[in-house]
């Protein structure tokens, strides 16, 4: 016997067929004697059209209200499924966020989870009850309802696994796992049997929209087993672990890319200390977040150019924000770009093998690509390219680092 | 300086634009200085859609699951027109039933409001914001979801009234007032400036379909003034108040008439006690409410015809229930009419003076309109017709009582 949490997503309950076919799924599971918790996320297009609401309603935006309407898709989908069980004859209710409660905190739109009382959950689980939880929703102190970002399910379904100390957490999805690389580009992609924690964090992060980067963090530091799967096969997915788990590690394990970036040079900014400070505080302020960051050596000592990505839809604002500050900071001129691609090459295995970053440089230099600008972590290097070298940097690279199905 | 509770229904919160409407006519009242509560209703059309899922998938029917999936639509509109309102700079925030709380009791799907704590509530509408309320929903003693039957957001918009101690509460809806009767069928109907809340109780509850029944209780018991008026126009609506308020008193108020009947008749039923309890007993177990009734005198003394009619939807399980019992209550024979329609003559009036059912029984002799069952209240007289002598009853009784307008 064993305690599963088990989520959901859009597609995988975007009409009432397919919340049938999920009760069926859950049934599977509590027919092998095991306690279930469900996440459901909103039936699939639900939630973009409720934000088309709220965006077509208000110039202004209070994120607050902005929560009270957008959470309203999960819940539909948890009473939904909670009948779906019980005309299965399996005992079953909804949890709504404020019932639990899902306590956050009060960054409505982005809330973090601080807190979920489990007592009563278990209580039922050990009853037999199917605990049907909306994802994607919780309560601020003050008791207003918040939401956890797009893609938040996939944290409430982890968040709820360390809550019941759940031997496992099924990530339902449209994808049977997590690939190599992006299937629909590079043909000769292979799923991954397993993926540490950090490496599914570095490919959320950049791009990889299997799960929202935060469940992996809460994943990673509350040590919840993941697994990756579809709900359209019974095909084993892709097991989120422990790096101890993994006997034989790869030199890399993935490769990535995001397409949602631009970038912006600020030419001939005065060289003096403050200036990062000067260009990278109004832009904090404006919640606007910077990834990749290059300074060039300045020529003469007195002058540099400042070159750092921002995500495409953010470009305009960035921009405005930066010209707002022009007499404060001093530079010549801006530029700007959104016709740019990060691509980042991903592995554990890095970390104990010198090599992989010169490998990348060469590699899309023998295709002739141009880096723009590029960044590393401990066990992920990226770079920015054009945006139409895309297709081919990920097949050279698939190649390169012997990531290519047989 | 008033405070006011309005509540706008599905149609007049149909789409985005409509709900920037009810905006501006919130506003146009806080601009005149008043304290604002603002119930709403969901866009229309998205109850039916969610009352469709939930029959779609489950057979079995678990009314706490309902609640949970049906009382969205109203969270929706809530957090939406709270939007609206700060976009015309307006202080505005939504309150959930469970957040104030709106506490019912637990029959779920049609739960009766019990209390609804207003301190919180009167302060913020006192610093001038304005509440925002979503009508249809409360939380049972067990803090589950519960919704207040179809129409239930005039009754939370009653009881708000009532909790606030609001010096008025507007209905805006789709029609302009409360009419003599229909004026789809009757030309000459005319729109009430006033009518008492005994009459328009009678009239919701024999299908006038302007304020739901529960709603008109309620404001009758707590003395909440209620005026019905257009969501589309700023004409005055019709005010529903006490008796005192109304000066000259007609003799009869109006005539409304329900097509949701159906006529049951047991042929040759022993004459003896119990038999009505035989009958009756298990329709009301079976929750089938039964409205009028006859019994015709027996022949013999030994066998009698009892006549009793149903909502339509109800008959079907009715007739199965009283089959079930037909060795118990020994009728020879069973009959029943869905081609039926209830015609009801309404007024306070007629308590003081003798003749209207006189008048409404002739009125429809010379039409050459047969009446199949007759019932009366205090201040109604009720007639089961065939239904397809609806319109030529109306237009005569319409013209016999003087109601026609010039």
């Amino acid at each position: 016997m064993a305690r599963i949490v088990q989520k959901f997503g859009g597609t995988s309950v975007a009409d009432i067929d397919r919340i049938k076919a999920v009760a069926l799924r859950v049934k599977s599971e509590v027919d092998k004697g095991h306690q279930v918790a469900v996440v459901v996320s909103a039936m699939a297009g639900v939630t973009n059209q409720l934000v088309d609401y709220v965006d077509s309603i208000s110039t202004l935006y209070d994120a607050r209200e902005y929560d009270v309407v957008v959470s309203t898709g999960e819940q539909v989908t948890s009473g939904l499924l909670a009948l779906a069980l019980q005309d299965l004859g399996i005992g079953a209710r909804s949890w709504l966020g404020w019932q639990i409660p899902v306590r956050t905190d009060d960054s409505h739109g982005k809330a973090r989870i601080e807190d979920i009382p489990s007592a009563d959950l278990i209580a039922r689980l050990e009853t037999g009850e199917v605990v049907v939880v909306p994802g994607f929703q919780g309560i601020a102190p003050d008791n207003r309802v918040t939401t956890l970002g797009r893609g938040g399910s996939d944290t409430s379904a982890v968040a709820l696994a360390a809550a019941l100390k759940a031997d496992r957490c099924d990530i339902y999805t449209d994808v049977d796992g997590v690939y190599t690389t992006d299937p629909r580009i590079v043909a000769k992609a292979r799923k991954l049997d397993k993926i540490t924690y950090e490496e599914m964090l570095e490919m959320a992060s950049v791009g990889a929209k299997v799960l929202q980067t935060r469940s992996v963090e809460v994943a990673m530091k509350q040590g919840v087993r993941v697994e990756v799967r579809s709900s359209f096969s019974d095909a084993r997915g892709t097991l989120v672990v422990d790096e101890d788990e993994i006997v034989e590690q790869e030199l890399v394990s993935g490769i990535a890319y995001s397409r949602d970036e631009a970038k912006i040079t600020l030419v001939k900014v005065a060289d003096r200390p403050g200036v990062a400070a000067g260009i990278f505080g109004p832009l904090a302020d404006a919640n606007i977040n910077v990834d990749m960051i290059v300074q060039n050596v300045s020529d003469d000592g007195a002058r540099t150019d400042v070159t750092f990505t921002v995500a495409e839809r953010d470009l305009e604002h960035a921009v405005a924000t930066i010209e707002k500050e022009r007499g404060e900071i001093g530079y010549e001129r801006l530029m700007s770009d959104k016709n740019v691609v990060k691509v980042s090459v991903i592995g554990v295995g890095m970390r104990s093998h010198a090599g992989v970053a010169k490998r990348m440089f060469s590699t899309l230099a023998e295709k002739g690509i141009n880096i723009q600008v590029i960044s590393t972590s401990e066990i992920k290097v990226s770079v920015l390219i054009a945006e139409e070298y895309t297709e081919l940097a990920l097949r050279a690279l698939h190649t390169a680092y012997g990531l290519d199905a047989d």
